[in-house]
């Protein structure tokens, strides 16, 4: 029954992924995931709206882990796993003809104006990705503001990249967006880093009476 | 009989950015553009397919013409070019309650596995845009391959942003994209700059015999 209900999420996110969430239907889903339309409203009594929004959410989860994943590896800063994210993206669109992209990204521009629930769904998945984004730009010295807002571009950076990498049939358009933000992060971090420098030194000379004044 | 056309065109362009090519009928057009479907075939013997393909020809024709104004302004340098762009965008955006967005990124995302015409006709469209924004980094100074890049990264970035401020109903992740890459792009062109006076100093040093190796 579990494995029912996995299948008719996973066939989901990749029928989104390869043709838009008003182009895929019910019935497209349940062959693929060789399952009757009756266990799908068993399982999604709201139809393919709430299964769209079930499978948003697990796939959502899914790049984020990956992200993580990435994220923990010993000595990897913030703007080289960055990179190390594009080029995976940009390896999964070449070993899948470029049918294989983020559904999530697909389907939020679909349903932004038309599906309030769904677009609710792509909003908390945007967010949390950009969360986990900008919390480990802080831990490369970023201010919260700036984080987040670093955050916020690479996230839409990765989303504008799959719709140019999978139109152009071209994945270094996203290899070379990876390496773009790169450089961007790596210069904001160090900037950050230059300025908490000249903080701590100009701290150090008020409390050596050097300079006595704030 | 031509304003039939261009009323069906924008017509297209509009339902497209809102709803997705998808999800946009040809009933929907027709209504929309006050016309007949026998004119809809008329003016698209290939009928929908054909009709999306010249509303994303046409509209990204206007959306290169908005930038090469805000680029064609006095002094307005890559940068900044690259920030009102997006400023820009910000604002339609707020004032369309997040409605209107790019057509053109919208359809991109749903064709370009399942439409081949589509795809190609979007594929164009990004080549145009990119190639005007990579002439005028290199305007700025930068080489042909950083420029190229850097238009990819830029016209990514856009297509992203519409999806992250559409699904969030917030324009200044708009904004803020844009003021990232404007940071990036002068990164990159002061870059530029210090390695062509480096070239010109070396030059001069080697012409004056000060360095008498290349």
């Amino acid at each position: 029954m579990a494995d029912t209900r996995a299948r008719l999420l996973a066939t989901a996110a990749d029928l989104f992924q390869q043709q838009g969430f008003n182009g895929t239907s019910i019935k497209q889903i349940t062959e693929g995931a060789e399952a009757t339309t009756g266990s799908l409203y068993h399982f999604f009594p709201g139809g393919k709206d709430e299964l769209a929004a079930a499978a948003i959410v697990t796939s959502g989860a899914e790049y984020l882990a990956m992200f993580q994943l990435i994220a923990a590896v010993p000595g990897v800063r913030a703007a080289d796993a960055i990179a190390l994210l594009f080029d995976g993206a940009a390896e999964t669109l070449e070993a899948s003809d470029y049918v294989d992209a983020c559904p999530i990204f697909t389907v939020a521009h679909e349903v932004a104006s038309a599906n309030e629930p769904l677009r609710i769904a792509c909003q908390g998945v945007f967010a949390t990705w950009t969360a986990t984004a900008a919390a480990m730009f802080r831990k490369d010295g970023l201010r919260r503001k700036r984080a987040d807002e670093l955050a916020t571009t690479v996230v839409a950076a990765i989303g504008g990249a799959f719709i140019l990498a999978r139109t152009s049939k071209n994945a270094d358009h996203m290899r070379t967006t990876g390496r773009n933000l790169q450089a961007l992060i790596k210069v904001l971090a160090d900037d950050s880093a230059a300025r908490a420098t000249r903080t701590r030194e100009s701290g150090s000379r008020v409390r050596s009476g050097r300079i006595n004044r704030r």
